[in-house]
């Protein structure tokens, strides 16, 4: 019996304006959940933070049910099976799921995926082997399509969408540049082995991109929006490809921003220069993309020719704070929190 | 010899600002030339008017040349051949080429394509047959891919370009949507089969293009802009496809309206509800679509199952203000001038 112990969660207070702050988060302090018949316990180890979620605690969110205030937030999880009442998964299972931002969950088997501790990092199925090292790898196989020789932009460079997209083109032999704000993540991006790499926060930055990018750019992976997509539009090659994946410069906006509308102007532009611009979410490709993306990242991974990074939190109580640090780019590498230890204590199952 | 014979030009007198007027235009009496070895002298039949040409004779005009100050404006023609010094060519054969706004040209063999008066009327070969008609059908194969059911919306549905991406969705199983401005076009439309038709002059376009497509729009070919691409977005559904070709209603802008800017929001739309949009220019297609095209408009109009128009204005000195016209709007059906008559005059060829 799990005794004594209780279960924390973060849920939904308020619906942010704008930027999001703590008093949109409440910490709360609940019992361990008891599978059902079919279900099981999970204890969270890892929580992913998203820039996604911004969309999901909207009330204007298009594609999916916004999170209701007072509920659970969600979120990609690794986790460990506590107790099992499903067949196929046993206690010390590590598992991938949808558990939220929470430290206990159940959930039935077929939502969960059974992970192996000597694959790969377990922190990796929420990073570079999971939903966001996917979306890089996808959106660029299947939109982007970088030829030898072209130009890869892309935005938020050292986090685990753009170092995967950083690492997928440069395995298609094109050229790299990756953005990023701040020297210490320009100096990492070069090292990870972006062909040029430069700093969005520097007063030169337009001049800066123009520079690293001298034959104009081929294929920009559109993750940000904002300041970056103005300085990018301009050096766009006849024929350009834009999977747009997120716009976490504008997740905050509630409406448009008065000024020049540069719609009909980019839409003429689009046309005379051949652009392809193509939204879309990661699971669009899991049929065609899924099994090479987890073939070959896990391959770079194994052989060292891929330098990840995680930016790790510890602590449930300070994902809040993480969070809104993510929607500045605070964070420095994939962003999870740490909730409970690998490690399982065997105490707290009988 | 040719004999007290002239021929008539127009040249470009000065750039347009915002709309073109009478006055950017001159018409000019030559000689007419000599063809050299390898050249063919043509009589002009027909010219075709086209949007793009706005483009040409604007100086911020991006993927080609544009036409200089002086210079005969270009354009697709129709001819006859008159003398010939080429092989393959004889007086008598029918030509399709970029004679420009002028009655005689000179040109070499190779940039001249042969037609066969048997095959379809001289004229389609600038409209339904020609290039855009090919614009509509390759860019909405290639592009806009209807699937069975899904709703497609074009506008300026009445010309070549319209009613070619009518009867090729069709053709596909998908229901279409045609916009066109003023009550005869209306009704030529829904004569000519498309599923629902549209007067985006009426007070109630956004709510009336809305009821005729209940199910959203799926494919909105977009070749022109303005007020019929605000109503189209938001009736955007989910996987949208959009292909670019032209946007009649931003050609005379040379800046952005002030106001809202909307790129931001757009772009984050077309994010999340995943849509693909994608400039073209027909020629980005011949070596997929031109077969398939021919074999099929061809089949279409023998077959007696496409009832497709022209707007034939006489007379070269006509064609500034029929192009200004056809910036309106004000064509009804794909816009020709008839420079000469079909038969030939046997007088003016030795």
């Amino acid at each position: 019996m799990l005794t004594d112990e209780h279960a924390l969660r973060v849920t939904l207070r308020s619906r942010p304006v704008a930027m999001p702050v703590l008093a949109d988060f409440a910490l709360e302090q609940t019992s361990i959940p008891q599978p059902a018949a079919g279900e099981v316990l999970v204890r969270t180890i890892y929580l992913s933070l998203d820039p996604y979620m911004r969309g999901r605690i909207s009330s204007n969110e298009l594609y999916e049910t916004p999170v209701a205030i007072g509920e659970t937030i969600l979120g990609g999880t690794v986790g460990e099976v506590l107790q099992s009442r499903a067949d196929g998964l046993a206690p010390g299972d590590f598992v991938l799921g949808m558990g939220g931002w929470q430290s206990h969950f159940v959930a039935h088997a077929a939502d969960l995926t059974r992970l192996d501790p000597s694959h790969a990092p377990l922190s990796t199925a929420l990073g570079v082997l999971g939903v966001p090292g996917f979306t890089g790898f996808a959106g660029l196989r299947e939109i982007g399509k970088p030829q030898p020789g072209e130009t890869v932009v892309v935005a938020a460079a050292s986090g685990a969408v753009g170092t995967v997209v950083g690492r997928t083109a440069r395995a298609a032999g094109a050229r790299v540049v990756g953005i990023a704000g701040g020297a210490e993540k320009v100096s990492y991006l070069n090292d990870f082995g972006f062909d040029a790499a430069v700093d969005h926060r520097s007063p030169t930055f337009a001049a800066d991109l123009a520079a690293a990018a001298p034959n104009g750019i081929d294929v920009y992976f559109e993750n940000v929006g904002g300041a970056v997509w103005e300085a990018v539009m301009p050096l766009l090659n006849p024929f350009a490809r834009i999977p747009v994946s997120g716009l976490v410069a504008h997740y905050n906006e509630d409406s448009s921003p008065s000024g020049v509308d540069r719609l009909g102007q980019f839409m003429r532009t689009l046309q005379m220069k051949r652009f392809t611009i193509r939204g879309f979410v990661q699971s669009d490709f899991v049929d065609t993309q899924w099994e090479a993306f987890q073939r070959e990242v896990a391959g770079w991974i194994a052989g060292g020719s891929f330098d990840y990074r995680e930016d790790i939190v510890t602590g449930l109580e300070n994902a809040p704070q993480a969070f809104i640090g993510l929607l500045s780019g605070r964070n420095f590498g994939k962003l999870l929190v740490r909730v409970a230890a690998e490690e399982t204590d065997v105490r707290h199952i009988v």
